[in-house]
């Protein structure tokens, strides 16, 4: 059963391989999907476990529960439901917020994190029309963001990946509205959420992957967490923007299976 | 509930949007997401359906019961749990056998179909040696075969294709070795089914697309199939191998949404 409950919310998520578990999380609006040409390459040689989080594809959609810290516990249905005690956490924008808050709470189930063009407070900095254009006209809004989140050479090469990107927040039953206005509107939402000052206190071996295209969460907004989080090493990488794993595959999965050998 | 039931085989799908009902057939050893960049954005004015076979990815993996005609009623029992009367199917490779079978058991439930690098009696003309090579090591026969089953360019400048082609057969839950074996056993499985002499009673509305350099399934098996099915049209696409949807996946959906749109 690929289902795991948190509080009566079902929460999606496929399961293949074994060996050290790694567990992947995927942006606002997407879903397990996006991890297509991760799954099955690492389930050769690991556990792998990829969450639709709460409000995004197969899993439940309720009204509200969209802080953080709820995706967080979500994370740690999935991992009791399985009896999986440690793993590695691979997050990529909400998906890295939603690695690093679960990696507060949980410290000791973490072997290491992969944050992927993420950051921490990233309503902080918004100018207040970028807010207004996002309530008033979210598709449009998120439409020109992520034609900033994806590398010239990317949209040249591989446009299908702004394609799917696009579409994902079009289609209801993968994203539904109710859930972006919640998302929004919760202070520990995905622009609310700020754990910068507790940066610190985190003790789990983190990389931080940062695309030097990416105008979503720019390279600024990932040094900032690799210069805070003790030992964590930032590497940015070129002709990438928001998503390294579709935009250069091979190239996050060397980077991916180099730190979790590194980790034993 | 993502699943169907065909005589308590569970038959795993995802489906997204309203519309005229897409239905997405994937090849052998694959997955559904396979077909990621056609499901969502299919799915902001379609029915989209995406189906793992028997044997395959989430759906139940029984010990027998693989020849094509199986497969297609697990099709039909998809169909009939979500209500939809007639469809468009789109399969690749198995995936068009198995939407080819599902055309000639139900006329009536199709609006048109889409062959993507398919054939019929594939076994038919394969040497003893390969057979032979086949048995004697699956992955390894099978690893070579799409080698040559994706495009020059496509392996320079998507190398990811080959990594997951080659990495679903390799993950047992995936894809377990019985499967194999029993498709291969199967006189109606994915090498014995041969429908050379049926392929004139269908009526259906077919486009039939063949990689140029595709070598799992040539452009001759392809063109066997478009030459046979009246009405039928073949496409031979450039510097494609066998999986159009992942190595040009907007040209190929530029050629579905045109072949709906003209279905009406």
């Amino acid at each position: 059963m690929p289902y795991a409950e948190n509080n009566g919310t079902k929460i999606f998520y496929d399961i293949h391989g074994q060996g050290t578990p790694i567990v992947f999380l995927h942006p606002w609006t997407t879903n397990g999907y996006i991890w297509y040409y991760q799954i099955f390459p690492f389930a050769r040689t690991n556990h792998v476990i990829a969450i639709d989080h709460r409000g995004h594809g197969r899993s439940d959609k309720p009204k509200s529960g969209y802080s953080i810290q709820e995706h967080a516990r979500d994370v740690k249905a999935v991992l009791d439901a399985e009896k999986i005690d440690r793993a590695v956490l691979v997050g990529n924008s909400i998906g890295g917020m939603i690695a690093m808050q679960f990696t507060l709470d949980n410290p000791g189930r973490v072997l290491g994190q992969v944050i992927l063009s993420s950051g921490t407070g990233l309503g902080e900095g918004m100018p207040k029309e970028a807010a207004a254009a996002f309530k008033n006209d979210f598709a449009g809004t998120f439409s020109a963001l992520l034609e900033g989140a994806v590398s010239a050479k990317s949209k040249r090469e591989r446009p299908e990946i702004l394609e799917v990107m696009k579409s994902h927040f079009q289609v209801q039953s993968n994203f539904p509205k109710h859930v972006f206005d919640s998302s929004m509107a919760d202070p520990n939402g995905v622009f609310g959420w700020n754990i910068k000052n507790q940066l610190s206190s985190i003790r789990t071996p983190t990389i931080v992957i940062a695309g030097a295209e990416d105008n979503a969460t720019p390279v600024a907004a990932n040094k900032f967490l690799a210069d805070n989080i003790p030992g964590a090493k930032l590497s940015v990488v070129k002709d990438v923007g928001h998503f390294h794993q579709l935009e250069k595959p091979l190239e996050f999965n060397a980077a991916l299976k180099e730190f979790v050998a590194g980790l034993r």
